[in-house]
C-alpha cells in the first residue's frame, strides 16, 4: 500500500509535473512524503538525512512544531487576503522581521520569493537613484525572472539574457583568484581595486546599485575576505550608488548569525530575503527597505506590486519561525555546530581524501570544493559528482551538489550525533568514489 | 480589545508594511481579520460584502472548509519540500489541473504567481521556437516581474522597461475602438487584421509568441468578440508562432467555464494561470504545457525554476479547491448567477443611472464603465471614482476599481440574495455620488 503509494508518486511526477533547471526525461526523483527536523521519509517509510536542506532553505528543520500550528491556526482563521488590506499577522511579520535588521531598516515589502525580492529591490535602486545599471557578481545567483536571471551571473543567466541594465564584475574567491593573489589580505584589496575600476568604467552616474550575495550561495559558499563587504559599501558611498545585499539563501541562521552581513561591518541599503525566514514553510520572501529609501516612495507611487504580496499563511509561518529560532537557540546552534563539528569533522576529511581541494564555510553552510589535482585544482567532472551523489544518496544522505562541490548545509537544528552521521557517509561515499579511481 | 487589534493592525501596517503600486503615506486600508464565503470581518466583526474576490482571486469564496482543511492536514504531514523531489500531492494537482485543460496538455510547470507563470512561458516559448519577440495588447496586464511587466500594457509597465523583445499591439474592445469599428463583427475582423499587419511589419520570423489575457481583467474585463481569439490562433498557425493565453484571473471559474477560452473555439499552446485555481489560500502559479513544448525539453535543460515549485502546501489546495468546485457545482453557480442576477441588475443600473456607459462580462466577471457623458464616452475622473469607493465601503461593501470603472467580481460562490444586497448598494452609492453633481 505504502510502496504503492511512491510507485504512484513517481508516475504522476514522470508524467505530469515540469520540474526546474532540467531536462524532463530520465529525471529519478526521491519520493519525499514526510520529514522531521533533519531527516525525510518516503511513503515506506525509508529514512534520509536532509544535508541539502533541500534548496538550502528548510533552516529550522522539517516539520517544526511551533511553525506547522501557527499555519493551521492562521489557516483556520484567514487562509488568504489581498495586498491593500491591514492584516495584523503581516504587521507582526514584518515587526519580526525588522527587529533581527541593522537600525534604519523601517519597511518590509513581502513577494512570493527571492526572485521576486530581487526584482523589486532593483525597482526601488533604480527609482530611488534615477539610474539604471546593476552591477553583481559573475559568481551568484539571484532568482529565475526576468531581471533577477540577468542579475544572476551564472550558466542560467545565458539563455535568458532579455533584460537590460546589468554589468558583472569578479567577487573574491582566493581559492579560484582573479586577480593573482596569494593571501586572503591581497584578495580582497585586488576584489575591490578591480570593482572600483568597474564601477569607474561603466560611469558611476550610471550605476543604480551594487547587488551581491553577502555570501554567495549556490556559486560555492564563497565567505569574503575580512573587509571586502565594508569595502565595497565605502566603494557605494564613495560613488553614491545603493548597496543590495541578498540575503536570500544566507540570512536567518545559515552562517550562525540572524544575517550573513552581521559579522562584516556593513549596514547595506536593501535587503533581499527568502527561504530561512520561514525554512520555506509557505511561499515568502522580501525586501528590507532602509528609511531614506522608504521615504522616496511616501508620495511617489511605487510601481510594483503582486496579489499575494503580505500572505497571510506566509506571515503567520514568519512570526513562528523567527520566534521559534530566537527562543530555542537555532540560530546559536547553528554557530556552535558549525565550529565544534561540522568544521573540524570537513577538516579531518581533507587530511583523508585527495578529493577535497578545499573546505570553507561557517554556521551550517560549508562547501567542498572537490578537484582532481590539488596542485593545479581542476575540478572534478559531473561524473565524479555523479557517482559521489549515488554513493550518498545509497547510504541515506540528501546531499546538495553544484558544480565540482558538494555543499553541506544540513538545518540549523542539526545536532551533533547527526553531524557525526553524515561524516562518516562522506567519508565512505569518497573512498568509494576514490577506489575507483575517479 | 478587539478595537485594539484593529488600531494594532493599522499602525504596524502604516510603521512597517510597505505596499503594492501606491504611495505609501496616507494609505488607509480596510482591516481583514477572517472571512467566509463573500464575506470578511475585521476584529470587532464589522462585516463586508467582498465584491473583489480581493484581487479577483478568492473563486471559491473566503475560507471554503474542504481547502483550509487540505492546508492543514497537509501542513501537518509535510509543509515544504523541494522541487527535485516526486511527491505525491505535488503529483495530484498537476494531474487535477491537466484534467480541466484541452486534450494535448501533458505537463504543469508549477511558480509561486501569475507573474513568473508569464516568465516561464515566455522563456518556454522563445526556447521551443528561437525566436526572440513576444506581442501582447496593450490593453493587459501580466504581472509585475521583469519580462512580465513588460509584456504587460498598461502605465504599470512605463517605469519599468527593463526587457527587450516585447511589442504591443491593440485588442478588440468595441466600446473605445481603436479601428472604427461599429459592430463586435467589424470590431473582431479589424483587430485580427491589425494583428496581422503587426505580425508581417514586425517581421513573423522574429516573433516567438502572442500573448493575450483570454479576457483581459483588469484593463477592464474585455470579453473578446466572437470569432476573434479562435481569428488569432489561425494566425499564430498561419505564421509558426506560438498562442499563450494568460487565465491566471479569467481562469478556473470566474467567467463560468473552467477556462475562459472554453467558450471561444480555440486551443493554446500555454496556458498560464495562478489566482483561482486555489483561490490564493496558498501562492501559486503555473504552466500548463501542450506535448510539442513538453517535449522540447525531454533532452534539452530549460533553464528555469524556483525553490518553492510545486510546493505541498499550494498543491494540496489546488486539489481541494478544484474538487470542490466540481462536487459543489461552484463553476456552473458563477454561470448560473452571471446569467440570473449580476447581468440582469447591472443592466437595470445602467438604464437608471447616466454615470455608467457599458456595462459587459459574464460570470462572476463584470464591469461598469463609468462615463460623465454618455454620447462622447469621457470617463469619469479618479475623483469620482475615489468617492463612489468610499460611498460602497460606507454601505459594507468591499469593491474592486480600476481607472474609471468599478469591477463586478464576487467569489464564484456569490448567492442570489447576496448579488440582490450589493445591487442595493451600488444602486445607492451611484445615486449618491450623482446628486453630487459628480
Amino acid at each position: 500500500m505504502t510502496e504503492d503509494l511512491d510507485a504512484l508518486a513517481k508516475e504522476l511526477d514522470r508524467d505530469h509535473v515540469f520540474h526546474s533547471w532540467s531536462a524532463q526525461a530520465g529525471l529519478d526523483l526521491p519520493v519525499i512524503a514526510g520529514g522531521s527536523g533533519t531527516v525525510v521519509w518516503d511513503h515506506a517509510g525509508r529514512r534520509m538525512l536532509d544535508f541539502s536542506s533541500q534548496l538550502v532553505n528548510v533552516n529550522i528543520g522539517h516539520q517544526h512544531p511551533a511553525v506547522v500550528e501557527a499555519i493551521r491556526t492562521q489557516a483556520a482563521e484567514l487562509a488568504t487576503i489581498g495586498p491593500a488590506t491591514a492584516n495584523l499577522t503581516r504587521g507582526r511579520a514584518a515587526e519580526r522581521i525588522l527587529s533581527h535588521a541593522p537600525a534604519g531598516f523601517q519597511k518590509v515589502f513581502f513577494t512570493n520569493g527571492g526572485a521576486d525580492a530581487i526584482e523589486n529591490a532593483i525597482r526601488m535602486a533604480r527609482l530611488h537613484t534615477g539610474r539604471d545599471t546593476v552591477l553583481s557578481t559573475y559568481r551568484s545567483y539571484h532568482g529565475n525572472t526576468g531581471a533577477a536571471i540577468v542579475a544572476t551571473g551564472d550558466w542560467r543567466r545565458m539563455a535568458n539574457q532579455y533584460a537590460r541594465g546589468h554589468v558583472h564584475f569578479f567577487g573574491p574567491y582566493l581559492y579560484r583568484t582573479e586577480f593573482w593573489a596569494t593571501s586572503p589580505e591581497e584578495e580582497c584589496e585586488r576584489a575591490l581595486h578591480h570593482l572600483e575600476r568597474v564601477i569607474q568604467s561603466e560611469g558611476p552616474a550610471t550605476i543604480a546599485a551594487l547587488l551581491l550575495e553577502s555570501i554567495p550561495g549556490t556559486a560555492g559558499i564563497l565567505v569574503p575576505p575580512p573587509g571586502y563587504l565594508a569595502g565595497v559599501r565605502a566603494l557605494a558611498d564613495r560613488y553614491g550608488i545603493l548597496l543590495i545585499l541578498d540575503e536570500v539563501m544566507a540570512g536567518f541562521g545559515r552562517t550562525g548569525r540572524w544575517f550573513a552581513f552581521d559579522g562584516h561591518d556593513v549596514v547595506p541599503d536593501l535587503i533581499t530575503f527568502a527561504k530561512g525566514v520561514n525554512s520555506g514553510y509557505v511561499p515568502v520572501g522580501g525586501v528590507i527597505i532602509s528609511e531614506p529609501i522608504a521615504a522616496t516612495f511616501d508620495e511617489r507611487v511605487f510601481p510594483g506590486g503582486l496579489t499575494y504580496s503580505g500572505h497571510p499563511l506566509a506571515a503567520a509561518s514568519i512570526v513562528a519561525a523567527l520566534d521559534a529560532m530566537q527562543s530555542e537557540g537555532i540560530v546559536e546552534n547553528a554557530r556552535r555546530v558549525g565550529e565544534d563539528a561540522i568544521g573540524p569533522g570537513l577538516r579531518a576529511l581533507e587530511e583523508k581524501h585527495p578529493l577535497i581541494g578545499e573546505v570553507r564555510g561557517e554556521g551550517v553552510f560549508w562547501a567542498l570544493e572537490l578537484v582532481s589535482d590539488r596542485e593545479s585544482r581542476q575540478p572534478v567532472g559531473a561524473d565524479v559528482i555523479g557517482r559521489l551523489k549515488k554513493e550518498l544518496v545509497t547510504r541515506g544522505l540528501l546531499p546538495f551538489t553544484a558544480d565540482n562541490r558538494i555543499h553541506v548545509v544540513p538545518p540549523c537544528v542539526v545536532t551533533d550525533a547527526e553531524v557525526e552521521h553524515a561524516m562518516a557517509i562522506y567519508d565512505e561515499a569518497l573512498t568509494s568514489v576514490e577506489g575507483d579511481g575517479h
